[in-house]
């Protein structure tokens, strides 16, 4: 029954947009257009008051002159006309809305958001907002986040839920991961959690076939002992990564002025994310660090790990970064250092990092790679490739991604340079290998993989 | 003496490249050829024993045929053949050469290094190399890394320079810098430093006009004592700020089979930073994002800080970094609030992080930044300006540059985003301004400016 009536959310087959406008500066306008943009496969409705047609459709009066069945409606209209709505809606049995509209207990309007969760409740309906972007969905094509495409763009489909109490920090987040080439399953800004809360969010996240990583902004939860009974019982289903804001005092202040969330003190929060299983992030780069190598790549078998680099200070930097992290530096079998005794040239360190040094090419790259994932004294393996050197062709790429294909253990790559580089390191996100442009990122979320390994057998 | 031999490095009025070649795969070739392309104004004559001609130029056979004056050697042929031509450099009183040739110490070949050091002491010729990538100078176009520019970018002008014992490094810093449209004054990969080592160079660039800070990535300094006294010498003068590799005992085993050189305890490198006024920075990252604050921006006079935001979200979290790391949240004069509360709506919040919500435009932001420049509580202004919100115009960047220019006190800005943002951000390092991506590496920057400005004024 939850399972089914989220669903709505995510894969409707019919939409009324409630606000829909004709006047391209306005949110009910751009909604509307972008479910047309998106491809949208289902049945779209304009309900505007003041209008008979809209982008060459039919307009309503109210979502009750709808003829068909309607599965989701997105309210775009001032507070003030929203509890009449969703009347409407209850009464054409919608069994979910997204309401966008912000002015209510965020501004203090708290009398307005109780008789709107009554509302709610009086119908049994759904809603995700108010005072929320709503949701994107890469693979449906609901898309909810009223920010023109050039200025804000759509991430493209993959394993990772992303869920914001903050509508600008999840369309930041959105935008940038668009851009490193980062994919998502959904996005949910649910602003005020009316109704659905984060731990609704997260338990149905957990059980969307979609989804392998759940991750979260927020400064407050709404309910922390439904949040905590929930991760606590599901994050060994699923790694759940949790970046919560308001971590000193001075934040905590801020956030009350935000939205009006208790933060609660950092460490309470922080003891029970910890027993809970939650992966806490410090940054906002960090949950798609973390979230990207735990989506990806298959579990360690331990926390041994060989260092392949053709730039000898970059491995230096790398071995620093990843015992201050408290990982191991693998030491490879005799065997296969001596085979590639046997063909590198004599300057190679065929030490931990391992150093193809500035002359490397694609075949020393494939030659080392291969020893490494062969290896039983080798857990993972972190390919640092300087993709300026002379003669490293952009076939590298290649051969990391076929090893990181076998999916025998984990395989993650620190690449940093310009323009060139990050295309060649957008192939290999394509290719399910996280890439990292700092040492000391990749040795952090190497670390976050090796504890939820050991989380997940039980140690 | 010392300043004016240096010079023939970064300015010479004529150069020749020794083992120039024909073949576009050699470095020889590409070497003479950048020169040809970055449009270099001096006389440039390849020399080549086998060759007549090359790039449409007579070829000589040694430098003594070279008919004039040569101010700047570039030595690109096989080890064995470096000292014969060392000599021949002595002879033509060539007085500069840079080595680009590796296969000496960092291979076992002391002997050869050693016989080096001898012919260049008796001809008084200063080097630098080798095993380096050479010189880089973004005013007079010297550029000596041998790598295409399809796959290493090269940053504009500006007043940041750079030193690095680590060619790979140094090439992936200075192709990243470009793609961030961070501005440099000189590049230097310095190598094995045979003659001139990074004491020298940090001697050179504190009296360079162009510089404004030194950055250096290595692993050892060649002589401790004299690298501390010139470092303490000097850092009052220009920020030093140094990366060292091998900090942890993993790290410091792979130092010695990268460049050889003793990484020696981290600890005392620490210590002796500090007492020196070098700023360590602990990631290549980190060094730039100090750089560049402390190359554009003025002293603060404290370091009670203003957030003025359109992300609620950005500002909670931005908070928590800046009281992690020390600074104050600043509190505006009631005449500034009360002219803000008159013009602004009433659910912007004019607490610190100022919230100038999601539907902030240019004119809010301005209003508030000129507020927080003219105010004498504020310290420093840091703008998180998220780009993506609908009323936000890209002109915005053009009154935070305009404040900027003022130069009055530190301005800084946090944006995160996709291709819209990250142009708009190339935008704002033009106009001076530092950007981040992340709160942290704000926090952490603004952190050590203050610190250095304490640090000036002798506290």
């Amino acid at each position: 029954m939850f399972m089914e009536q989220m669903d709505y959310f995510f894969n409707p087959k019919s939409i009324a947009v409630i606000g829909a406008s004709r006047h391209p500066r306005k949110i009910g306008h751009v909604v509307f257009r972008n479910f047309i943009e998106s491809g949208f496969k289902g049945k779209l409705y304009p309900v505007n008051p003041n209008a008979e047609e809209m982008f060459g459709r039919k307009a309503y009066k109210t979502v009750k002159k709808i003829p068909g069945k309607v599965d989701l409606a997105i309210v775009v209209i001032p507070a003030k006309f929203v509890i009449q709505a969703i009347e409407d809606c209850g009464k054409k049995k919608i069994p979910a809305v997204i309401i966008i509209t912000s002015g209510f207990k965020e501004v203090g309007n708290v009398e307005l958001e109780n008789q709107l969760i009554k509302t709610l409740k009086k119908y049994k309906i759904r809603a995700i907002g108010v005072n929320g972007l709503g949701v994107f969905d890469a693979y449906t094509g609901i898309d909810t986040f009223f920010l023109p495409r050039y200025k804000l763009e759509r991430p493209e489909k993959g394993e990772i839920a992303f869920i914001s109490q903050s509508g600008a920090t999840g369309s930041v987040v959105m935008d940038w991961m668009a851009m490193k080439n980062y994919k998502v399953s959904k996005f949910i800004s649910y602003g005020n959690a009316t109704d659905i809360d984060e731990a609704d969010l997260t338990e149905y996240l957990a059980r969307d076939k979609k989804t392998k990583v759940i991750c979260a902004y927020f400064e407050g939860v709404k309910e922390g002992r439904k949040f905590y009974e929930t991760t606590k019982r599901l994050s060994k289903k699923k790694p759940i990564i949790v970046l919560k804001g308001g971590t000193t005092e001075a934040g905590t202040k801020a956030v009350s002025s935000h939205t009006g969330s208790l933060a609660g003190a950092a460490e309470v929060y922080k003891s029970a994310f910890k027993q809970a299983g939650v992966i806490q992030a410090d940054g906002l780069e960090e949950i798609f660090d973390y979230a990207r190598v735990l989506a990806t790549q298959p579990m360690p078998k331990g926390k041994r790990v060989q260092i392949i680099t053709d730039g000898g200070g970059f491995g230096v930097l790398q071995s620093d970064w990843l015992i201050k992290y408290g990982l191991d530096l693998a030491k490879m079998d005799k065997k296969y250092i001596d085979a590639m005794k046997k063909i590198f040239p004599p300057y190679v360190s065929l030490r931990n990092p391992m150093d193809l040094t500035g002359d490397a090419d694609t075949p020393r790259y494939r030659e080392a790679i291969n020893a490494a994932m062969e290896d039983k004294n080798v857990d993972i393996v972190l390919v640092i490739v300087l993709l300026q050197v002379p003669a490293l062709t952009p076939d590298v790429v290649d051969v990391i991604a076929e090893a990181a294909e076998k999916k025998t253990k984990p395989v993650i790559v620190v690449s940093a340079g310009g323009r060139y580089t990050e295309v060649l390191k957008k192939a290999l996100e394509d290719a399910g290998v996280p890439t990292f442009s700092y040492t000391e990122a990749a040795a952090k979320a190497l670390k976050v993989l090796c504890e939820y390994s050991e989380y997940k057998r039980g140690k």
